[in-house]
């Protein structure tokens, strides 16, 4: 098994559990993303930029938004994947981050996605310029226009939304004391329903994070199922729109 | 690294990701008790016993119940540990097996779990004879009298209880379309409360499992704090008492 590290590249293999996948025995979006940070974490550490470095500058990196394509036909639950990030290019506020996941022999890829993230301060909770010695071992292009990462569609004032309410829960809860990431996906796709879920994969996806979900509050996730193909969806907490998100799907096989 | 591998043992390395880990940096015990699940799967794999074969007798192993001792003290994120399991014994219903989490060196064990086990037909929903074939290979004791294992204590009637309600979601299921075991431990902890489960460890615990909760169902999770080292546990579903479980706690150092 050939693994890609270099400064800018980072791969690690993984066995995928049956707990990372849902009852068609494929890994849920929300267990892939896990995954992908999982990745990106293990890059830092290998560059010497682990959680204690972060923290010394006084800020965390916080993800904008994701857009990414899968292909899991031939994917299942026991299988062994590469996980695999790429630093791809900054500026001074923004920078962006390949994924991927791959099998052993490199002739599949399973999800190839692209991140935006910023630099939070944690004391001010605003975006702060990104610390030259978080970004520079990574190596990647300095670039001053970066381009976008695909927006999500917007759910219309006249379109037939449905409406599902969470409650944040203490085990949604990581070790940064913050709502993970990838928990998100369960609240954005568990109203669709087991009967569209099970018959149906997703092809693609665009997520945007707007505001943070706190501890302890109601969650409401509203989607508009657009056609067949195309759904798109907003959690609201706190009154307030916290994050906007558009799924492709196509029938199974 | 030695791992037990015989008829009767298995063992298999396993690294603990974040998103196996509360916010505490610890694994939460849902996540521990998919992780034994895992290892007795491969340990069944090992002796040709995989699920195709399981399905082919017309029922499936469900837990009945779990006891198990915690002390997770010096187990963090990112650890390698060895998962093990071994059948211990049976009889012509009943099964027990013995999990375990342990350190590379063997010197410290994190977990330990001993369940107890039927075996289901999955046409009638009913207890059926465990299937010769799926027990021999273990080479595991056979007792006609299998020992107990604990007893959760039960909520009394004039005990001060607190109540929260949860909802089933599409990913709360597994493979086998049930919901999966260990997430019956997260309605079970939820309700504690951040304050609690941040300045408290789990250190023994015991459930017992009566009636399966249904996807699509509400659920009710309900406690009494007995003292501050002991909790006591109900889920209702469908107006009927489907888990009990009992909680020893200490406070964290």
């Amino acid at each position: 098994m050939e693994l890609r590290r270099t400064a800018q590249e980072y791969e690690m293999p993984h066995q995928l559990t049956y707990y990372e996948c849902d009852e068609t025995g494929k890994p849920t979006l929300s267990m892939i993303m896990s995954m992908l940070s999982l990745v990106a974490e293990a890059h830092g550490e290998s560059l010497g930029l682990d959680g204690k470095k972060i923290h010394s500058t006084g800020g965390a990196w916080v993800y904008g938004g994701f857009e990414g394509q899968l292909s899991l036909d031939d994917l299942h639950y026991g299988d062994q994947i590469i996980l695999g990030t790429k630093g791809t290019a900054y500026n001074k506020y923004f920078a962006t981050r390949d994924f991927w996941i791959r099998s052993l022999d490199g002739k599949k890829e399973y999800v190839r996605v692209r991140a935006m993230l910023v630099f939070m301060n944690l004391e001010s909770r605003k975006i702060m310029a990104i610390p030259d010695e978080l970004i520079e071992p990574y190596q990647s292009d300095y670039i001053i226009r970066i381009p976008h990462i695909k927006r999500p569609g917007k759910i219309g004032e006249d379109d037939e939304i449905n409406i599902r309410q969470y409650h944040v829960r203490y085990f949604d809860l990581d070790i940064n004391h913050h709502v993970n990431n990838a928990r998100y996906f369960d609240w954005l796709l568990d109203p669709l329903g087991e009967k569209f879920l099970s018959s149906h994969q997703l092809t693609s996806f665009a997520i945007q994070y707007d505001r943070e979900v706190r501890f302890d509050q109601d969650v409401v996730s509203e989607f508009c199922q657009v056609n067949d193909e195309k759904s798109l969806h907003q959690i609201i907490s706190n009154g307030q729109e916290c994050t906007l998100a558009e799924f492709s799907w196509a029938k199974n096989k």
